[in-house]
């Protein structure tokens, strides 16, 4: 087990009409004016943010709606955010979303907080925020787990850049998690959110730490728990106990509960930046249903006892003692077929691309050949285009 | 799942040597002047104390020192703290020990923090604290999971009463997390310390919520991975890996992660108070381990399937599907069987104690008619009674 620091402090409101209390919430904090930052009109259509604003009324606290954020939330977007939050002395932002809106409310946290500096060189890592913005946040999505994460990734449109970073600043103080309000996201989402839950803590999982026991038994027991409930969620969409377990996984498997002890590097969610920061139409999790299977065929070789673990405790396949290979191999065919049954991509090729930007997708993802990405092996340019066309053809 | 707040702002820091940085681990917080609270001087002769003066003499920040904190804490020495911290205007308090020295330092810090309360009705729920002085803790022992907690437990010896309160106040601002610090921790008390992590996960475990199914297998994950662990610090204490095992899990398994969406009650935690508040000697992980499968047993025939999954999932028994009952008692024997193998009691009378007080305690329990213990039964005086009794015959 590595050393690790472990920092939760996000307080979630979890279940049945908790939102209905976010004006309590707010005011408790002794915050007084908020930004409703929210998408593309879903929260209006809903009726979600007529709620939201009620509960706000109703506690005395003042408001300024931004919406318009799309999946890749922009840079573009959130400097315009920044821009209303100053001229309107906004105290805290409400994320009132998914995870694009929430991580749009980050950036735009991180950029008010630190005035004179400017918000891209965060996620180039050429500087750092010293402070940011409250945010709290309504979840409608479970899936990327921003809401209890210290991560927040941008797509800058000059350059086709997505880049994420880390910082304790943006973290949310409260995360608002009510199951039912994500009821109406459809079968497309819900795939995106399950494949995209399960990554957070495969990408965790397929570290070449050792002895990390505790961490991998609750890294097993949530993924199990997810299969069952994404199985659920995608044939009855108005399951409470589904969409709760989603919901919960979702914040656990990127709050780094599943990663203590080991060191973390995400190789796949490197790789599925680039693809979706070239072609932003494609959905984050479709993008790492896609890669994730031929990037784990490609590293099994060199840690096949690791993927015949996860073969046989999360997809209870029966090991191979004499060819653990094959077990390692069953339990990401096991994977590629759940994907499926969800209806979500396993190929590059169904995302409707071709194959010519794998090349320079490769470059990207190595910084022009300042790093690899690190795991089992170190993957360099060629072997990450590799890849790349593993997941086109197959 | 039932609609729950999950709030863990407890910053921890986990591995090899991190005590050493708790000088500037304070100071990064702007406090400069604390009290180190430690227990009966084992502290001392390990040498473990010299090294966090040191620490905190580099980075500039003062302390005073005040030991002598025994198993089952009493409200007197606190009240002894208390007068320290007003007197030499402390800023924070270090626990450095296990959970009765960090108990101990939550009450001091509850009673500072609200000067002109009496700090003994916050545990008998006649008064709420509103703030607290800063706790921060070195752990040297795992087991009470109080370095995550929100709770404490007290012992005002008038009357033998021990009481545990709950409050956000006296959560832990950080907790150092050195396994290696628990080294020198004896058999017995390595027991008494996965007896407590187990029961703290088994007590929210076995409540009558219903789907909860990502919990539950966080849980049995937890639980698998301290059964192993338990064995290997038993067999070595100087086992890296199982003591860090057993350290996290401790945290884990009392900052309500593990009873996430369920209403727990901790009913052989109310027995077992009940115990040791009348014989203080007893120690909590013992006391525990000689109630639990008497409780089980008891409960069992309401709630069998339950027990009967905790068999199957945690000490893989084979389900009978004809007789569920037969599987649950089988997890029963397996757990009775396991706390024995660490020289754990398994009954009352390895405790060296008579069946005279089994009436008073039964009453105490149940705050003399006022409340029953409830879960897949609400259990009244006599009932509790009949426990203990059980309990005192196995």
């Amino acid at each position: 087990m590595e050393n690790f620091e472990f920092y939760t402090p996000t307080k979630v409101y979890f279940g049945k009409d908790m939102h209905r209390q976010v004006g309590e919430i707010v005011k408790s904090y002794g915050y007084l004016k908020v930004m409703i930052h929210y998408g593309s009109g879903s929260v209006k259509r809903t009726g979600l943010l007529d709620e939201v604003t009620s509960s706000l009324d109703k506690s005395g606290v003042e408001y300024v709606l931004f919406g318009g954020v799309q999946p890749n939330p922009t840079l573009a977007l959130a400097r315009k955010g920044m821009e209303i939050c100053e001229k309107e002395s906004v105290e805290m932002i409400l994320a009132v979303g998914g995870g694009s809106v929430i991580d749009s409310a980050k950036c735009i946290a991180d950029g008010v907080g630190n005035p004179g500096k400017d918000v891209w060189k965060f996620f180039t890592k050429e500087d750092a925020p010293a402070k940011a913005l409250p945010v709290g946040t309504i979840l409608t999505l479970a899936a990327s787990g921003s809401e209890m994460s210290a991560s927040c990734v941008i797509t800058n449109e000059e350059g086709g850049f997505k880049r994420g970073f880390n910082s304790p600043t943006h973290r949310p103080l409260f995360s608002i998690l009510n199951p039912e309000l994500t009821y109406t996201v459809n079968k497309f989402q819900t795939g995106c959110g399950t494949v995209d839950i399960m990554m957070h803590t495969l990408e965790r999982y397929f570290t070449v730490s050792r002895n990390v026991d505790l961490t991998d038994r609750l890294a097993e027991g949530l993924l199990k728990s997810v299969i069952s409930a994404g199985r659920i969620a995608d044939q009855k969409p108005e399951d409470y106990e589904a969409r709760a377990t989603l919901m919960w996984a979702g914040s656990l498997s990127h709050n780094d509960l599943t990663g203590a002890g080991r060191n973390v590097f995400m190789a796949v969610h490197q790789m599925e930046h680039e693809l979706s920061g070239m072609y932003p139409r494609i959905a984050h999790g479709a993008g790492l249903s896609a890669l994730f299977c031929s990037w784990a065929r490609f590293v099994c070789p060199y840690a096949a006892e690791r993927f015949a673990q996860y073969a046989v405790r999360v997809w209870n396949c029966e090991m191979n003692f004499e060819d653990p290979m094959k077990t390692a191999l069953a339990g990401i065919d096991a994977t590629e077929e759940y994907f499926r049954s969800l209806g979500m991509p396993t190929s590059l090729r169904e995302l409707g691309i071709t194959d010519e930007k794998f090349g320079e997708m490769a470059e990207k993802c190595t910084f022009f050949g300042e790093r690899t990405l690190p795991d089992f092996i170190d993957l360099d340019a060629p072997e990450i285009e590799t890849i790349y066309r593993m997941a086109y053809e197959d």
